[in-house]
Protein backbone atom coordinates (compact mmCIF):
# COMPACT_ATOMS: atom_id res chain seq x y z
CA UNK A 1 0.00 0.00 0.00
CA UNK A 2 0.95 3.60 -0.49
CA UNK A 3 1.43 5.46 2.92
CA UNK A 4 2.36 8.69 4.02
CA UNK A 5 4.32 9.48 7.06
CA UNK A 6 4.15 12.77 7.70
CA UNK A 7 6.57 13.79 10.27
CA UNK A 8 8.57 11.15 8.99
CA UNK A 9 12.04 12.44 9.84
CA UNK A 10 11.35 12.46 13.66
CA UNK A 11 12.25 9.28 16.06
CA UNK A 12 8.79 8.31 15.71
CA UNK A 13 8.08 8.82 12.24
CA UNK A 14 10.84 7.36 11.13
CA UNK A 15 10.94 3.98 13.19
CA UNK A 16 7.07 3.53 11.86
CA UNK A 17 8.98 4.02 8.14
CA UNK A 18 11.52 1.44 9.09
CA UNK A 19 8.45 -0.85 9.78
CA UNK A 20 5.94 -0.19 6.89
CA UNK A 21 8.77 -0.38 4.37
CA UNK A 22 10.28 -4.16 5.40
CA UNK A 23 6.35 -5.15 5.47
CA UNK A 24 6.88 -4.45 1.93
CA UNK A 25 4.99 -1.16 1.44
CA UNK A 26 5.68 1.75 0.01
CA UNK A 27 6.36 5.14 1.86
CA UNK A 28 6.49 8.72 1.23
CA UNK A 29 8.74 10.87 3.93
CA UNK A 30 7.04 14.37 4.50
CA UNK A 31 8.70 17.00 6.08
CA UNK A 32 8.70 20.83 6.33
CA UNK A 33 12.11 20.31 4.33
CA UNK A 34 12.49 18.61 0.77
CA UNK A 35 15.93 18.00 1.64
CA UNK A 36 15.60 16.80 5.13
CA UNK A 37 12.82 14.43 4.00
CA UNK A 38 15.01 12.92 1.16
CA UNK A 39 17.94 12.71 3.55
CA UNK A 40 15.62 10.29 6.15
CA UNK A 41 14.21 8.79 2.78
CA UNK A 42 18.32 7.55 1.89
CA UNK A 43 18.91 7.02 5.45
CA UNK A 44 16.10 3.82 5.33
CA UNK A 45 17.24 2.73 2.41
CA UNK A 46 20.48 2.82 3.82
CA UNK A 47 19.43 0.90 6.24
CA UNK A 48 16.93 -1.25 4.52
CA UNK A 49 18.38 -2.22 1.30
CA UNK A 50 18.09 -0.07 -2.11
CA UNK A 51 15.40 -2.00 -3.27
CA UNK A 52 13.33 -0.24 -0.30
CA UNK A 53 10.13 1.70 -1.36
CA UNK A 54 11.11 5.06 0.53
CA UNK A 55 10.99 8.40 -0.53
CA UNK A 56 10.99 11.87 0.62
CA UNK A 57 8.91 14.67 -0.51
CA UNK A 58 7.86 18.28 1.65
CA UNK A 59 4.32 17.42 3.29
CA UNK A 60 1.45 18.46 1.14
CA UNK A 61 2.89 16.69 -1.36
CA UNK A 62 3.98 13.62 0.60
CA UNK A 63 -0.06 13.12 0.94
CA UNK A 64 -1.34 12.98 -2.44
CA UNK A 65 -3.31 10.34 -3.37
CA UNK A 66 -1.89 8.18 -0.49
CA UNK A 67 -5.03 6.17 0.84
CA UNK A 68 -3.30 6.21 4.10
CA UNK A 69 -1.46 9.15 5.78
CA UNK A 70 0.48 8.92 9.20
CA UNK A 71 0.70 12.03 11.31
CA UNK A 72 3.63 12.00 13.60
CA UNK A 73 4.48 15.39 14.93
CA UNK A 74 5.22 16.94 17.92
CA UNK A 75 1.63 18.81 19.62
CA UNK A 76 3.20 21.89 19.52
CA UNK A 77 3.87 21.23 15.51
CA UNK A 78 0.05 19.55 15.02
CA UNK A 79 -1.83 22.42 13.90
CA UNK A 80 0.70 24.04 11.69
CA UNK A 81 1.24 20.78 10.18
CA UNK A 82 -2.26 20.08 9.24
CA UNK A 83 -2.85 23.49 8.06
CA UNK A 84 -0.09 22.81 5.35
CA UNK A 85 -1.43 19.12 4.21
CA UNK A 86 -5.42 19.70 4.70
CA UNK A 87 -5.95 21.11 0.95
CA UNK A 88 -3.75 17.95 -0.21
CA UNK A 89 -5.85 15.39 1.33
CA UNK A 90 -8.22 13.43 -0.57
CA UNK A 91 -11.84 13.17 0.38
CA UNK A 92 -11.63 9.45 0.94
CA UNK A 93 -7.73 9.39 3.09
CA UNK A 94 -7.30 7.85 5.93
CA UNK A 95 -5.59 9.82 8.53
CA UNK A 96 -3.93 8.20 11.84
CA UNK A 97 -3.17 11.14 13.63
CA UNK A 98 -0.14 9.83 16.37
CA UNK A 99 0.43 12.90 18.76
CA UNK A 100 0.28 12.90 22.37
CA UNK A 101 -0.27 16.45 23.91
CA UNK A 102 3.09 16.69 26.35
CA UNK A 103 3.37 19.76 28.78
CA UNK A 104 6.88 19.68 27.12
CA UNK A 105 5.34 21.18 24.53
CA UNK A 106 5.06 24.16 26.43
CA UNK A 107 8.29 23.76 28.00
CA UNK A 108 7.09 21.40 30.55
CA UNK A 109 7.70 18.08 31.42
CA UNK A 110 6.99 15.11 28.87
CA UNK A 111 5.75 12.70 31.80
CA UNK A 112 2.81 15.20 33.11
CA UNK A 113 -0.08 15.55 30.47
CA UNK A 114 -1.32 18.45 28.25
CA UNK A 115 -4.95 18.41 28.07
CA UNK A 116 -6.45 20.40 24.74
CA UNK A 117 -9.45 22.06 24.85
CA UNK A 118 -11.08 19.39 22.39
CA UNK A 119 -10.76 16.50 25.21
CA UNK A 120 -7.70 14.88 22.99
CA UNK A 121 -4.96 15.65 19.75
CA UNK A 122 -6.92 13.85 17.73
CA UNK A 123 -10.29 15.73 18.44
CA UNK A 124 -7.93 18.99 17.94
CA UNK A 125 -7.02 17.22 14.56
CA UNK A 126 -10.45 16.34 13.82
CA UNK A 127 -10.94 20.13 13.66
CA UNK A 128 -8.18 21.10 11.30
CA UNK A 129 -9.24 18.72 8.64
CA UNK A 130 -12.53 19.16 5.91
CA UNK A 131 -15.47 17.60 7.39
CA UNK A 132 -15.68 13.95 6.95
CA UNK A 133 -12.31 12.90 6.92
CA UNK A 134 -11.52 9.33 7.91
CA UNK A 135 -9.81 10.18 11.18
CA UNK A 136 -7.73 7.18 13.32
CA UNK A 137 -5.96 7.88 16.06
CA UNK A 138 -3.03 5.25 17.42
CA UNK A 139 0.38 5.02 18.16
CA UNK A 140 0.69 6.91 21.26
CA UNK A 141 2.24 3.45 23.32
CA UNK A 142 4.66 2.87 20.66
CA UNK A 143 7.87 3.58 21.47
CA UNK A 144 10.15 5.19 18.77
CA UNK A 145 13.16 2.89 20.06
CA UNK A 146 11.64 -0.06 19.67
CA UNK A 147 10.11 0.75 15.96
CA UNK A 148 13.61 1.17 15.09
CA UNK A 149 15.28 -2.17 16.40
CA UNK A 150 14.70 -4.05 13.37
CA UNK A 151 16.40 -7.00 15.21
CA UNK A 152 13.42 -7.49 17.16
CA UNK A 153 9.81 -7.58 17.05
CA UNK A 154 7.90 -4.95 18.17
CA UNK A 155 6.46 -6.37 22.09
CA UNK A 156 3.19 -3.70 21.96
CA UNK A 157 -0.64 -3.43 20.91
CA UNK A 158 -1.49 -0.61 19.17
CA UNK A 159 -4.27 1.33 20.86
CA UNK A 160 -6.20 2.56 18.30
CA UNK A 161 -8.97 4.87 18.24
CA UNK A 162 -11.54 6.14 15.46
CA UNK A 163 -15.31 6.91 14.68
CA UNK A 164 -15.34 5.34 11.32
CA UNK A 165 -15.12 1.61 11.61
CA UNK A 166 -13.56 0.55 8.19
CA UNK A 167 -10.82 3.66 8.63
CA UNK A 168 -9.65 1.64 11.64
CA UNK A 169 -10.05 -1.70 10.61
CA UNK A 170 -7.46 -0.55 7.49
CA UNK A 171 -5.58 1.14 9.75
CA UNK A 172 -5.38 -2.21 12.29
CA UNK A 173 -4.00 -4.24 8.95
CA UNK A 174 -0.96 -2.16 8.72
CA UNK A 175 -0.21 -2.82 12.48
CA UNK A 176 -0.90 -5.83 11.67
CA UNK A 177 2.13 -5.97 9.39
CA UNK A 178 4.39 -4.84 11.54
CA UNK A 179 6.56 -7.98 13.20
CA UNK A 180 5.08 -8.41 16.55
CA UNK A 181 2.53 -5.62 16.57
CA UNK A 182 -1.53 -6.16 17.24
CA UNK A 183 -4.06 -3.82 16.78
CA UNK A 184 -6.75 -3.41 19.91
CA UNK A 185 -10.22 -1.32 18.51
CA UNK A 186 -10.80 1.00 22.12
CA UNK A 187 -13.54 2.51 20.69
CA UNK A 188 -14.26 5.58 19.13
CA UNK A 189 -11.74 8.99 18.89
CA UNK A 190 -12.53 10.36 21.91
CA UNK A 191 -10.88 7.85 23.81
CA UNK A 192 -7.89 8.98 22.59
CA UNK A 193 -8.28 11.13 25.30
CA UNK A 194 -7.26 8.16 27.28
CA UNK A 195 -4.47 6.72 25.13
CA UNK A 196 -2.60 9.84 24.85
CA UNK A 197 -2.58 10.15 28.13
CA UNK A 198 -0.64 6.91 28.54
CA UNK A 199 2.58 8.43 26.89
CA UNK A 200 3.61 10.73 29.80
CA UNK A 201 3.05 7.19 32.00
CA UNK A 202 5.37 5.13 29.87
CA UNK A 203 7.89 8.22 30.20
CA UNK A 204 7.92 7.99 33.48
CA UNK A 205 8.79 4.30 33.60
CA UNK A 206 11.21 4.55 31.54
CA UNK A 207 12.85 7.20 33.53
CA UNK A 208 12.19 4.55 36.67
CA UNK A 209 13.53 1.69 35.44
CA UNK A 210 16.07 3.42 33.05
CA UNK A 211 15.22 2.17 29.91
CA UNK A 212 13.86 3.60 26.68
CA UNK A 213 11.21 1.01 24.99
CA UNK A 214 8.30 0.49 27.12
CA UNK A 215 5.19 -0.69 26.04
CA UNK A 216 1.96 -2.11 27.05
CA UNK A 217 0.37 -5.75 25.81
CA UNK A 218 -3.47 -5.86 26.26
CA UNK A 219 -3.99 -9.17 27.97
CA UNK A 220 -7.49 -10.93 28.42
CA UNK A 221 -8.08 -12.41 24.63
CA UNK A 222 -6.21 -14.01 22.61
CA UNK A 223 -6.69 -12.02 19.25
CA UNK A 224 -7.47 -8.59 18.93
CA UNK A 225 -8.21 -8.00 15.53
CA UNK A 226 -11.17 -6.41 14.16
CA UNK A 227 -13.63 -6.74 16.87
CA UNK A 228 -16.40 -7.38 14.18
CA UNK A 229 -14.04 -9.88 12.76
CA UNK B 1 1.06 -10.22 56.53
CA UNK B 2 -2.17 -8.22 58.11
CA UNK B 3 -4.15 -6.36 55.70
CA UNK B 4 -7.76 -4.78 55.55
CA UNK B 5 -9.73 -4.38 52.43
CA UNK B 6 -12.22 -1.86 52.60
CA UNK B 7 -14.73 -2.56 50.65
CA UNK B 8 -14.09 -6.07 50.32
CA UNK B 9 -17.74 -6.94 49.99
CA UNK B 10 -17.54 -5.51 46.34
CA UNK B 11 -16.45 -7.44 43.31
CA UNK B 12 -12.80 -5.96 43.01
CA UNK B 13 -12.20 -6.02 47.19
CA UNK B 14 -13.29 -9.76 47.10
CA UNK B 15 -11.75 -10.65 44.54
CA UNK B 16 -8.59 -9.05 46.21
CA UNK B 17 -9.41 -10.98 49.20
CA UNK B 18 -9.01 -14.25 47.47
CA UNK B 19 -6.15 -13.25 46.27
CA UNK B 20 -4.25 -12.25 48.86
CA UNK B 21 -5.71 -15.00 51.55
CA UNK B 22 -4.73 -17.18 48.74
CA UNK B 23 -1.07 -15.78 49.00
CA UNK B 24 -1.66 -16.85 52.79
CA UNK B 25 -2.18 -13.05 54.31
CA UNK B 26 -4.64 -12.54 56.52
CA UNK B 27 -7.59 -10.47 55.12
CA UNK B 28 -10.45 -8.51 57.15
CA UNK B 29 -12.97 -7.42 54.87
CA UNK B 30 -14.42 -4.05 55.94
CA UNK B 31 -17.50 -3.09 54.56
CA UNK B 32 -20.62 -0.25 56.01
CA UNK B 33 -22.46 -3.12 57.11
CA UNK B 34 -21.10 -5.78 59.75
CA UNK B 35 -23.48 -8.54 58.90
CA UNK B 36 -22.28 -8.23 55.04
CA UNK B 37 -18.46 -8.32 55.57
CA UNK B 38 -19.34 -11.70 57.21
CA UNK B 39 -21.34 -13.21 54.45
CA UNK B 40 -17.75 -12.01 52.11
CA UNK B 41 -15.63 -13.35 54.74
CA UNK B 42 -17.83 -16.57 55.27
CA UNK B 43 -17.82 -16.96 51.11
CA UNK B 44 -14.27 -16.47 51.18
CA UNK B 45 -13.52 -19.16 53.58
CA UNK B 46 -16.64 -21.57 51.01
CA UNK B 47 -14.10 -20.88 48.38
CA UNK B 48 -10.52 -20.74 49.98
CA UNK B 49 -11.51 -23.40 52.58
CA UNK B 50 -12.22 -22.95 56.26
CA UNK B 51 -8.66 -22.50 57.60
CA UNK B 52 -8.03 -19.42 55.06
CA UNK B 53 -7.59 -16.40 57.20
CA UNK B 54 -10.72 -14.00 56.31
CA UNK B 55 -12.94 -12.42 58.36
CA UNK B 56 -15.36 -9.21 58.41
CA UNK B 57 -15.44 -6.11 60.24
CA UNK B 58 -17.39 -2.70 60.16
CA UNK B 59 -14.91 -0.39 58.06
CA UNK B 60 -13.76 1.69 60.59
CA UNK B 61 -12.71 -1.61 62.46
CA UNK B 62 -11.67 -3.40 59.86
CA UNK B 63 -8.33 -1.40 59.37
CA UNK B 64 -7.23 -1.13 63.54
CA UNK B 65 -3.72 -2.64 63.52
CA UNK B 66 -3.57 -3.07 60.02
CA UNK B 67 -0.32 -2.49 58.18
CA UNK B 68 -2.18 -2.29 54.89
CA UNK B 69 -5.33 -1.10 53.90
CA UNK B 70 -6.65 -1.68 50.01
CA UNK B 71 -9.73 1.01 49.97
CA UNK B 72 -11.56 -0.64 46.91
CA UNK B 73 -14.96 1.45 46.81
CA UNK B 74 -16.55 3.34 43.81
CA UNK B 75 -15.97 6.79 43.50
CA UNK B 76 -19.11 8.26 44.43
CA UNK B 77 -18.28 6.40 47.70
CA UNK B 78 -15.21 7.37 48.01
CA UNK B 79 -15.21 10.43 50.31
CA UNK B 80 -17.81 8.79 52.39
CA UNK B 81 -15.09 5.62 53.47
CA UNK B 82 -12.33 7.48 54.21
CA UNK B 83 -13.87 9.63 56.64
CA UNK B 84 -15.33 6.71 58.05
CA UNK B 85 -11.70 5.12 58.37
CA UNK B 86 -9.52 7.99 59.13
CA UNK B 87 -9.45 8.05 62.44
CA UNK B 88 -9.09 4.62 63.00
CA UNK B 89 -5.87 4.95 60.41
CA UNK B 90 -2.42 4.41 62.19
CA UNK B 91 0.06 7.10 61.65
CA UNK B 92 2.37 4.91 59.67
CA UNK B 93 -0.12 2.57 57.89
CA UNK B 94 0.02 2.07 53.98
CA UNK B 95 -3.41 3.19 52.55
CA UNK B 96 -3.84 1.66 48.88
CA UNK B 97 -6.27 3.71 47.03
CA UNK B 98 -8.07 1.78 44.48
CA UNK B 99 -10.61 4.03 43.17
CA UNK B 100 -11.28 5.02 39.60
CA UNK B 101 -13.18 8.21 39.05
CA UNK B 102 -15.64 6.92 36.07
CA UNK B 103 -18.68 9.31 34.84
CA UNK B 104 -21.25 6.30 36.03
CA UNK B 105 -20.80 8.16 39.50
CA UNK B 106 -23.06 10.50 38.26
CA UNK B 107 -25.06 8.72 36.49
CA UNK B 108 -22.59 8.93 33.38
CA UNK B 109 -20.74 5.96 31.41
CA UNK B 110 -18.05 4.06 32.96
CA UNK B 111 -15.98 3.95 29.76
CA UNK B 112 -15.74 8.26 30.38
CA UNK B 113 -13.47 9.59 32.87
CA UNK B 114 -14.68 12.12 35.42
CA UNK B 115 -11.53 14.38 36.73
CA UNK B 116 -11.50 15.61 40.18
CA UNK B 117 -10.76 18.55 41.42
CA UNK B 118 -7.33 17.60 43.09
CA UNK B 119 -6.66 15.48 39.36
CA UNK B 120 -7.24 11.90 40.21
CA UNK B 121 -9.32 10.08 43.22
CA UNK B 122 -6.06 9.28 44.94
CA UNK B 123 -5.33 13.05 44.93
CA UNK B 124 -8.86 13.68 46.92
CA UNK B 125 -7.99 10.49 49.09
CA UNK B 126 -5.01 12.24 50.32
CA UNK B 127 -6.93 15.38 51.42
CA UNK B 128 -9.58 12.98 53.15
CA UNK B 129 -6.59 11.70 55.20
CA UNK B 130 -4.39 12.92 57.81
CA UNK B 131 -1.44 14.37 57.12
CA UNK B 132 1.40 12.59 56.05
CA UNK B 133 -0.39 9.25 55.57
CA UNK B 134 1.78 6.84 53.41
CA UNK B 135 -0.57 6.60 50.57
CA UNK B 136 0.05 4.32 46.98
CA UNK B 137 -2.70 4.05 44.18
CA UNK B 138 -2.70 0.75 42.71
CA UNK B 139 -4.67 -1.74 41.00
CA UNK B 140 -6.92 0.50 38.76
CA UNK B 141 -6.36 -1.86 35.27
CA UNK B 142 -6.61 -5.28 37.16
CA UNK B 143 -10.16 -6.50 36.53
CA UNK B 144 -12.16 -7.93 39.42
CA UNK B 145 -12.77 -10.75 36.94
CA UNK B 146 -9.53 -12.10 36.75
CA UNK B 147 -9.41 -11.78 40.49
CA UNK B 148 -12.10 -13.79 41.24
CA UNK B 149 -11.06 -16.72 38.79
CA UNK B 150 -8.53 -18.55 40.60
CA UNK B 151 -7.99 -21.05 38.56
CA UNK B 152 -6.06 -19.16 36.53
CA UNK B 153 -3.18 -16.53 37.40
CA UNK B 154 -4.29 -12.75 36.95
CA UNK B 155 -2.64 -11.91 33.44
CA UNK B 156 -1.80 -8.14 34.15
CA UNK B 157 0.41 -5.63 35.60
CA UNK B 158 -0.38 -3.46 38.58
CA UNK B 159 0.71 -0.03 37.71
CA UNK B 160 1.33 1.46 41.40
CA UNK B 161 1.84 4.91 42.30
CA UNK B 162 2.93 7.08 45.24
CA UNK B 163 5.32 9.21 46.38
CA UNK B 164 6.77 7.27 49.49
CA UNK B 165 9.12 4.73 47.70
CA UNK B 166 8.66 2.10 51.07
CA UNK B 167 4.95 2.46 51.25
CA UNK B 168 5.00 1.82 47.42
CA UNK B 169 7.24 -1.62 47.58
CA UNK B 170 5.77 -2.87 50.44
CA UNK B 171 2.17 -2.62 48.92
CA UNK B 172 4.35 -4.10 45.59
CA UNK B 173 5.34 -6.88 47.69
CA UNK B 174 1.84 -7.72 47.92
CA UNK B 175 1.35 -7.73 44.42
CA UNK B 176 4.06 -9.73 43.59
CA UNK B 177 2.17 -12.60 45.65
CA UNK B 178 -0.42 -13.06 43.70
CA UNK B 179 -0.05 -15.37 41.49
CA UNK B 180 1.05 -14.01 37.93
CA UNK B 181 1.01 -10.43 38.91
CA UNK B 182 4.22 -7.88 38.62
CA UNK B 183 4.16 -4.38 39.90
CA UNK B 184 5.54 -1.47 37.92
CA UNK B 185 7.13 1.56 39.63
CA UNK B 186 4.99 4.08 37.72
CA UNK B 187 5.75 7.31 39.35
CA UNK B 188 4.90 10.06 41.78
CA UNK B 189 0.82 9.67 42.63
CA UNK B 190 -0.06 12.48 40.12
CA UNK B 191 0.60 9.94 37.78
CA UNK B 192 -2.38 8.24 39.41
CA UNK B 193 -4.34 10.97 36.92
CA UNK B 194 -3.16 8.72 34.13
CA UNK B 195 -3.76 5.00 35.59
CA UNK B 196 -7.24 5.72 36.95
CA UNK B 197 -7.89 6.96 33.40
CA UNK B 198 -6.69 3.40 31.85
CA UNK B 199 -9.53 1.84 33.72
CA UNK B 200 -12.71 3.24 31.04
CA UNK B 201 -10.16 2.35 28.73
CA UNK B 202 -10.15 -1.05 29.77
CA UNK B 203 -14.43 -1.18 30.16
CA UNK B 204 -14.79 0.32 26.47
CA UNK B 205 -12.04 -3.18 24.57
CA UNK B 206 -14.44 -5.39 27.20
CA UNK B 207 -17.40 -3.94 25.55
CA UNK B 208 -16.01 -3.97 22.12
CA UNK B 209 -14.54 -7.78 22.39
CA UNK B 210 -17.45 -9.04 24.62
CA UNK B 211 -14.47 -9.88 27.33
CA UNK B 212 -14.77 -9.41 31.06
CA UNK B 213 -10.56 -9.41 32.30
CA UNK B 214 -8.62 -7.17 29.58
CA UNK B 215 -5.61 -5.93 31.41
CA UNK B 216 -2.26 -4.57 30.23
CA UNK B 217 1.18 -6.12 30.23
CA UNK B 218 4.50 -3.47 30.62
CA UNK B 219 6.51 -4.81 28.11
CA UNK B 220 10.32 -3.25 27.33
CA UNK B 221 11.96 -4.76 30.60
CA UNK B 222 12.23 -7.96 31.79
CA UNK B 223 11.77 -7.79 35.68
CA UNK B 224 9.25 -4.93 37.01
CA UNK B 225 10.15 -5.17 40.85
CA UNK B 226 11.01 -2.27 42.50
CA UNK B 227 13.33 -0.12 40.34
CA UNK B 228 15.55 0.93 43.09
CA UNK B 229 16.04 -3.12 43.48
Amino acid sequence: MDVAVVGGTGAEGFGLTLRLATAGHRVTIGSRSAEKAAASADEAKGILGADASVDGALNAGSVVGKPVVFVTVPFEGQAMIYQAIRDAIAADTVVCDCTSPLMSAVGGRASHVLRPWHGSAAEFAKTLLPRGTRLVAAFHTIAADALRDLAEPVDSDALVMGDDEDAKSLVGSLIGDISGMRWVDCGGLQMARIAEGMTPLLISINRRYKIRDSGFRVTGHSAWGDPRG
